[in-house]
C-alpha cells in the first residue's frame, strides 16, 4: 500500500484530480486495474491517486492522461484545477 | 542548487511546461524571483522547473498556475499537454 503524501493528502485540488479520473475513468468504462495498466503505474497507487492521497508528479499525470484517452488541459479542466 | 529530477529531467513534457510557465511569465511582466515568491516555492527550484529539470508535484503546479493567474488547465493548454 503506497504512503499518502504526508503534507498534501486530501488536499482539495487533490480530492478534485482524484474525482475526475475516476469520472473520465467510469465514463470510458475502463477499470481501475486497467487504467493503471495504460498509465504504466502501479494498482494501488492508482487507487490512491483517485482518492486524492498522492500529489503525483507531472509525468505521472501525463502519463493517466494518456491512459484515459484525454489531453491533461481536459483532464485538468475536469477537475476545475 | 535544486537536484534536477534524474528519471525525468529535460522530458519533453517537462521542458513544454518549463516553456509554458516562462512565456507565461513574461506576458504578464513577471521576475522570476517574483513568481517564486507568488508560488510560494524556492527561486531557484523555480528556475529548474522552468528549464525542464524538474518533474513538480500536482500541488507546486497548482500553486504557480495560482501565481501567474491562470487555472491549471489554461497553464497545460499553453504546454500542448
Amino acid at each position: 500500500m503506497p504512503i499518502a503524501s504526508p503534507k498534501h493528502a486530501l488536499d482539495p485540488a487533490l480530492l478534485a484530480l482524484g474525482i475526475a479520473i475516476k469520472a473520465l475513468r467510469k465514463t470510458h468504462g475502463i477499470s481501475q486495474e486497467e487504467l493503471a495498466h495504460r498509465s504504466h503505474i502501479d494498482r494501488s497507487y492508482m487507487s490512491s491517486i483517485e482518492r486524492g492521497m498522492q500529489n503525483p508528479g507531472v509525468m505521472t499525470v501525463v502519463q493517466i492522461a494518456a491512459g484515459l484517452g484525454v489531453s491533461v488541459a481536459e483532464l485538468a479542466a475536469k477537475a476545475r484545477l
